[in-house]
């Protein structure tokens, strides 16, 4: 029988999350130490309110409002308080303290990763964040250790919750954007200032991170293409539809010859793959990567429990390279730059779904696929859609490009907003082949 | 800048798998060191036959037949040859000289684990198995480190790729067995002798494995209920197909008031699960646990590429633990039972899919029901279906059970077939309600 060793864990911020994971020390604690033989103890809980009741039962002395002491008397420093201003600095005195540290903050770890790690690497302890991105699933760990001999290619994930559940919904129930959005927050599945999460700014978070453990470079949040789904119209979930595609909300990052993308935004997804099942507020990340292949890993992406479970495998992880003087056996962040070079917006390559709104006469068609031959996109299929009014004196044209730059679609579709018969501004969305 | 530690690494077995592991070093290794600071060094390579021409430029004295010698020579063990008897000895030798092995030898882990890993335990060295299970995809680190501090309630598992082939083929091409087995050897997809596959066995083998490893004692195949395809009829994949299910060769592993069923057979899925989706070789493990949720992992299970990355990860592992002393960090196998009692096959719950054949005439549906209704065996959908061959004179009688007992479920079909109207034995299939 192995030893038994007491770790003492500090939890900083008792919202949500913090009450997941102290529950799931209580409850499944004895489990934990069958399994590793690290005997967990929530030393000491800080939170500005520490009167609300969260349900679980606390020794005294436990609940504090002195961070400073909490985590002088810790072994681990949990900190799940969120946001940029008080989170980095709680992070920053415990790692100055040798303290390793547990976070799910993707916001912080995406906008100042650099500094963290730096602080980590000084401070020779370390800062465990599987729950930063896409929940409970161990996405972290699956990129850093289990393919750690893979060249990474491709990374597609549905990375958050939100988003996927209203795209789910407006085409469950063929409801528009604004509709589904209210019914989400009314269901606690978006936030009152839902911006974050329907602009993309999330998913980018997220993307950013997974991009900067697969290349090696911390890449932060300025070349991460972002697009929202707030502009999206329930006709174009229609008409992918009937096109075999769903729409979905992804982060993008790709490599090719060396040469990065990086993008968030929604784009068409061929219906017969496994990625655009994932309904819901589920996540899902496929990596493809040489040798390993094409690999997809899905679960929930986010809630009390899910993230939960992140956090304490990140405890345990980092408790067992207490007990084992390891702590720096894996790295928080390694740097050692695996690409040529990141691509500007305007280089990417990708395929498109256009959809103009046109007046129905001869002629239009030639005008608007002279100009896509004229700037080198090639039209894989055309449609016009018939529309829903009868009385319509517009039809919507539905293009569909095989690969193209980035550039010279967008090129097209300035030009296209300037021919007479094209009404409104063109809706140009991403397909993403897998 | 961390310290670059050059580690040597001896594989035994350099048939399709040992090749892929040794390319992988040699193309990635660059890379693996650039990300983890081990340069590994394929020191040496074994193999009954070193003449033969792999492709792979290694440099003289690599290549040896001597084992013992290599044992002595490599920091680490990677054992490639498969079989239970010549694969044991080395593994014992590695161990009995304190060297930690890795290995994908999935049927000598489910036959001898407990005596593999006592001598691991003895030996203060450790054995690393990631590709044993589901290939590429990180099973093992995702349910030993990502969910450690999960209780599994479930684990349902495509896990063997020439079963998922010959199911998707026969359900796609609307092809008998015997043909789709025939054109997958003929494709090198399922071996000359395929029982291994078809019989379920290697499913089983995995199943134990994941078994052991969720719920803390070493199973063995003994426990298993095992059943192949090798009988399934195209008949029920169309029927099935026509309830809105597909059928699917599946590990099945559940906890249900910490009772324990374990067991490998062909069973149907609902169509709309992303389970129902994993066709061809692919495979996917869903774990269901506490607090994680329902969790999916998708990828390559076998294949000369797909293990490699799996055996690379295990050596970086191992690596990373001689680096940091840190062997024991996770032992091979933890002893801690978290069950109270493995269910004997006939306690077993599960819904079913029965098929009678029937002469079609007045009193059949009554007489078959009055059966299952004495069982307790509920009823959850009749169909009789329509024939093919119109000058029939039986007739196809679906039935779907709620849940039910195995015992139960089997008396009652007993019983059936001594009724006079019920031809040949009649067919049941379980059904997985994920």
């Amino acid at each position: 029988m192995e030893l038994e060793k007491t770790v003492k864990v500090g939890v900083i911020g008792f919202g949500t999350v913090g009450a997941g994971v102290v529950s799931c020390i209580l409850e499944n604690g004895d489990m934990i130490c069958g399994r590793t033989g690290i005997r967990l103890k929530t030393c000491q809980i800080a939170d500005i309110d520490i009167s609300r009741d969260r349900g679980i039962a606390l020794p005294d002395g436990v609940l504090t409002t002195d961070v400073s002491g909490l985590i002088e008397n810790s072994d681990i420093v949990v900190e799940l308080v969120g946001g940029t201003t008080k989170a980095k600095e709680f992070i920053l005195e415990a790692l100055s303290k040798g303290k390793p540290v547990v976070t799910a903050n993707k916001a912080l770890l995406a906008e100042h990763g650099e500094e963290l790690f730096a602080a980590a690497q000084a401070s020779d302890a370390n800062i465990y964040y599987e729950a930063s991105v896409a929940g409970g699933i161990p996405i972290i760990k699956a990129l850093r250790e289990g393919f750690v001999a893979n060249r990474i290619e491709k990374i597609v994930g549905i990375l958050n919750g939100t988003c996927n559940y209203i795209l789910t919904k407006m085409e469950d129930d063929n409801a528009p954007f604004d509709a589904v959005l209210k019914e989400a927050q009314e269901l606690g599945y978006a936030e009152s200032d839902p911006s974050f999460d329907i602009d993309g700014i999330d998913t980018a978070h997220k993307a950013s991170i997974l991009a900067s453990l697969a290349y090696g470079e911390w890449f932060g949040m300025k070349p991460v293409l972002t697009e929202g789904i707030r502009d999206l119209k329930l006709c174009d979930i229609r008409f992918a539809s009937q096109l075999g595609y769903r729409i979905k909300m992804l982060g993008i990052i790709k490599q090719s010859d060396g040469d990065i993308e990086l993008r968030v935004h929604p784009a068409l997804l061929q219906r017969n793959r496994i990625l655009a099942d994932v309904s819901g507020v589920f996540n899902a990340v496929m990596i493809k990567a040489n040798p390993v292949g094409e690999t997809l890993f899905y679960g929930r992406g986010a809630g009390r429990d899910a993230t939960a479970s992140a956090v304490a495998a990140d405890i345990i992880d980092a408790a067992l390279n207490l007990q084992f003087g390891s702590h720096r056996r894996v790295p928080a962040f390694r740097i050692g730059r695996q690409f040529k070079s990141l691509l500007d917006h305007s280089e990417i390559k990708s395929r498109y779904y256009l959809r103009l709104e046109v007046v129905d006469r001869p002629g239009v068609v030639a005008a608007v696929s002279s100009i896509l031959g004229k700037n080198e996109v090639s039209i894989s299929s055309f449609l016009q859609a018939e529309s829903e009014d009868r009385e319509a004196k517009y039809a919507s044209l539905l293009i569909l490009t095989h690969l193209a730059n980035e550039g010279a679609l967008r090129k097209s579709v300035e030009e296209m907003s300037d021919l007479e018969c094209v009404k409104d501004k063109p809706v140009i969305l991403r397909i993403e082949d897998i």
